[in-house]
């Protein structure tokens, strides 16, 4: 196949040269950034300079060692909606030779303004290939290698976007107002594909999810409904796959030890002021796996064209966020810079990084504006982190039935003490579970008080709730038999299936009892401001009692969650300074109101959330 | 007892009032902070106003509810050393009752810009009870209440500054060049009042241990060796026999609730921004146990009474630092002024507070001129801080022969991967145990190859090592047993003792092993500027080897641990940033020279320390 490439290659080097990709394929005019950095991409292209008629808007024309390149700089700066038609002349004899029509469109109204996913909303985390086959017919395709085969465990099963538009109704009833999925684009391993994070075309959504077109379409029936659609982004690498990396635009492109060498994963060296210098170019510049070429960040035309493929999608397929993939292991300063141009691009936007560290200081240094990365004069950028110390905490304090100095819901509690450190406590990510994570429902044996108490949590704590697609209907999954088992085809999602737990009549009794619970707890989040920026203040846990307070000049809610076997009964005079002026609460679960003037049973393993009055 | 004591009050107050106490009893000229609050006792001394025949001195009279107590403020600006004769008026009649002469004293020259231990030194730590008894009829006295026993585990058994005195040449022959002992003033609890952290006069030394003039001797002694003597100061409480607890100046000098609450010991209470306001006074304001009450910094009587004693002592006994006990447990604003209070009168004075935290972070913000403090405009000015957390690695890592993600070396390692986040990094105290922790011969059952690893450690990161009395001949001692059990009697302290570890001759063939160690080691360090404030650079652990290396512009000091139970072979081109231009290393351990070109080879279990050449 390579070999047939090529010989066309040279076939089409001897005619006029064919342009086999522009990249970014069309921009907006009236963008923040008046300067487009346009690739082109096509055997020998080089013997050929591109030319504009108003000779001012072509302001760099940059070659690099591989003659199949062309890097155009233009000015867009006051220019309408239109088309720009490059003439390519022949080096040789300056004749045109051929021509490019390239469109600057004109750009939805308030785009650079957008609203982006915040702490109001419940974000819902899938696997597009995991969650519903809308289309069977795109199930296979012969532009990629891998066909379904849901046998495989780690196969193509065959969900889409398709799938996902026709179960928005689901997700609505869920409570859910955002949707990170992960990666859309085109993923052409030959094995394992599913993930999509070896990503071969970045600015083509993968056959077997459906089209570019109708992932804007999903982004629009989401709007319709008050959603937002968030894309997970990776900057860190593509896939072995890419044409890019087959044909390098420059050895630099990638970072290269020559090729392949392995991170050490070990992110400290990005911060840790005596961490070696070669320790933190392995962590920074090794590859994440062998088959995941790693981008160098800190070149300028790399970075641009991330910068530029991140808002193209954005303002093409009117997204609501990001997820960046794997953020601190990009390059330090190039991730910022990054960071940084999407978001003077939009400043209210909100961008999410996997920052995968157990320490909050070390979370906290890659959220923008960190008075701890700015010990370092470091800046990010990054508007929002995740919470994996919580999670942590969250992956055994259920099980932890007695309360010690350590254990117990003094692990969650613990977990808080440090939000000085956040320079934006709402804008932070907070969940049980992920993609890549242990399923909730497996380590707790499919619990239901111990999932309640864990909902309840990340319910009515600071920050973003996210859950992961089937932790609503008790989806388990064993992380040890590989990441595949936590991946598993949402029921209901495929022709045939015999439990279809996307409707309450095809949900198990089981299923229904989870759902309703989460559905009912998310739903009455969503309006509540005092949840999603109101105060925080909470009380050393007693007898494995935490009790919390979320609260705003207008209202006030209690949370109380027993971790203990026990049932427990709670003094209220001790929450005094929570509790002033009000004398009642109402159980958002069961819609009863009790008195709070002298104490508050609460039953074993068990949450309890009462809007004070 | 306190009925006659009553009585005896009643016939005073009849006749001219008795001045019981004085504090400070004197004070000297020439400070830095030229006012002075002096606090005269006895009963009903509120009867009289004191006065001076230059009546521009006294600033301030200030009487509290209780009539036994006043406070007069003088300023000592341009007020030579001199005696100031007060005289007391009766109220009455105007009439001059009495006199007392007060003496500003001369000071030491040079006392404002002493000079304290730092990261040059090696601090050792010692329980005086417990380390050597230089004066057996001291063991005992009648002003207190506690009797010598040494077949009480938690009793008095005679340790003195006499026995410390003796044994300068040995601590000298160890390395030692700053001394930290647990707290010498007065302790008259009935029971366990061998720790001192219960003191019940600020102004005397224990009369078991000796006399002020003795403590001063010691400073004195030790001055001559280039030795400095750290005091171990308490500002958080007292104990339940100091006689201002017994008649207190007024209600609030000490935290009421009334009387007695216990410290919730959770000090993140004091930083954490969710923390309900009653969490954070019970931890700050609670009593640590029920026989210490708790002082009141907040009142600036108590506090100014607190920075003169501290004070006092620095300048009378010729200090060269101090250690200050649960420093995160004080009143937040109040210790931060103590501290300033302090270091303002002496710039170049050091204070080491123990943070005893688990987290980088918590324990960085407690250090002068934190970033992460700042964040919350705080700033506690103390100087120096304990590594806590290297404590808890060391604690577990040198079992952990196999190494995985999180144990073996990495431990360590992450240790000093938050370094940035303190203020000042060499100005920290590292150790591996000290009075209030599990002793590491027990943990580690005595295996000498371990013991090498964690010396080693310590006496070569950044930081000032600190040893604990016993450590460097083996001590045991099971912390399950209770503290009595790690402040075991140091063998040859005691006449008639069989094992004599003082001197070669007496100490077992074990224990010399230990010793040589050990003093060999420390002995090295004393002049190695390149350990003292060099930079550190760190290799993330290979095969549970960890290498790292300390620098300076003119020298180069490397140290590999192989915690591993295998012989390891390090290929030394990964340290080349740290080797350019070196050839050979000197073991300083055995004086033998070799190679670094290619590879270094390192027995298990073991350290290696190269100078490089």
């Amino acid at each position: 196949m390579k070999k047939i490439v090529y010989i066309l290659l040279l076939i089409c080097s001897t005619a006029v040269a064919q342009i086999e990709r522009v990249e970014p394929p069309f921009w907006w005019s009236g963008m923040h950034n008046p300067e487009l950095q346009i690739l082109l991409y096509g055997a020998d292209i080089t013997r050929y300079t591109p030319t504009l008629s108003d000779t001012t808007i072509i302001k760099e024309v940059f070659f690099t060692e591989n003659p199949n390149y062309i890097f155009i700089t233009i000015n867009t700066k006051n220019l309408p909606a239109t088309d720009l038609v490059f003439t390519f002349k022949d080096k040789l004899n300056q004749k045109p030779a051929f021509t490019h029509t390239y469109s600057l469109k004109q750009r939805d109204s308030n785009s650079a303004q957008r609203e982006s996913f915040n702490s109001s909303d419940l974000v819902y985390l899938i696997m597009p290939d995991r969650f519903a086959n809308g289309n069977p017919d795109n199930d296979s395709s012969n532009k990629v290698i891998e066909k379904a085969n849901r046998n495989l465990p780690s196969g193509r099963h065959g969900g889409d976007i398709a799938g996902i538009i026709q179960h928005l109704d689901y997700l609505e009833e869920l409570g859910v107002t955002a949707l990170w999925s992960t990666p859309f684009c085109e993923d052409n391993d030959a094995k394992t594909s599913y993930h999509g994070y070896a990503q071969s075309d970045v600015y083509k959504i993968d056959p077997r999810y459906g089209t570019n077109e109708e992932y804007k379409q999903l982004a629009a029936e989401m709007k319709k409904r008050g959603m937002k659609l968030i894309m997970d982004y990776v900057t860190n690498h593509w896939g072995a796959q890419h044409p890019m990396y087959k044909d390098l635009p420059f050895y630099d492109w990638i970072h290269q030890f020559p090729g392949y060498s392995q991170s050490n994963y070990r992110m400290t060296t990005q911060f840790d002021p005596n961490a070696s210098k070669i320790d933190a170019k392995n962590c920074m510049d090794g590859w994440f796996v062998s088959s995941m070429p790693d981008l160098n960040q800190s070149e300028p035309l790399v970075l641009n064209y991330l910068i530029q493929n991140a808002i193209w999608w954005i303002e093409y397929a009117d997204l609501g966020g990001l997820r960046v993939d794997t953020y601190s292991y990009n390059d330090k300063e190039g991730i910022a810079k990054w960071t940084k141009g999407i978001t003077d691009e939009y400043p209210n936007f909100n961008i999410v990084g996997e920052v995968w560290m157990h320490d909050q200081a070390q979370i906290a240094y890659w959220q923008k504006d960190s008075k701890i990365a700015a010990i370092q004069n470091y800046n990010s950028h990054l508007p929002s982190v995740m919470d994996f110390t919580l999670h942590d905490a969250i992956g055994s304090v259920f099980n932890e039935d007695n309360s010690t100095w350590n254990d117990g819901m003094i692990k969650v509690y613990e977990n808080f003490v440090d939000d000085f450190l956040y320079p934006d406590i709402n804008n932070i990510l907070v969940f049980i579970e992920n993609h890549d994570t242990a399923r909730f429902n497996e380590i707790y044996k499919n619990d239901f008080d111990k999932y309640k108490m864990a909902i309840t949590l990340i319910a009515t704590i600071r920050g973003i709730p996210q859950l992961y697609y089937g932790t609503e209907i008790g989806m388990a999954g064993d992380k040890g038999k590989g990441d595949a088992d936590i991946r598993r085809d949402f029921p209901g999602g495929w022709a045939g299936d015999t439990n279809n737990a996307f409707t309450k009549k095809g949900r198990t009794a089981e299923q229904q009892k989870w759902f309703a619970f989460t559905s009912k707890l998310f739903n009455w989040r969503k309006n509540k401001a005092v949840i999603h920026t109101g105060k925080t203040t909470h009380y050393l846990p007693e007898n494995n009692v935490y009790v919390y307070f979320r609260h705003n000049t207008t209202d006030a809610v209690m949370v109380l969650l027993n971790n203990s076997t026990q049932p427990q009964t709670v003094t209220t005079s001790r929450f005094a300074e929570n509790l002033k002026g009000y004398t009642k609460g109402k159980n958002i679960l069961n819609n009863k109101t009790i008195p709070i003037t002298n104490a508050i049973s609460i039953p074993p393993k068990s949450a309890i959330v009462l809007e004070l009055q």
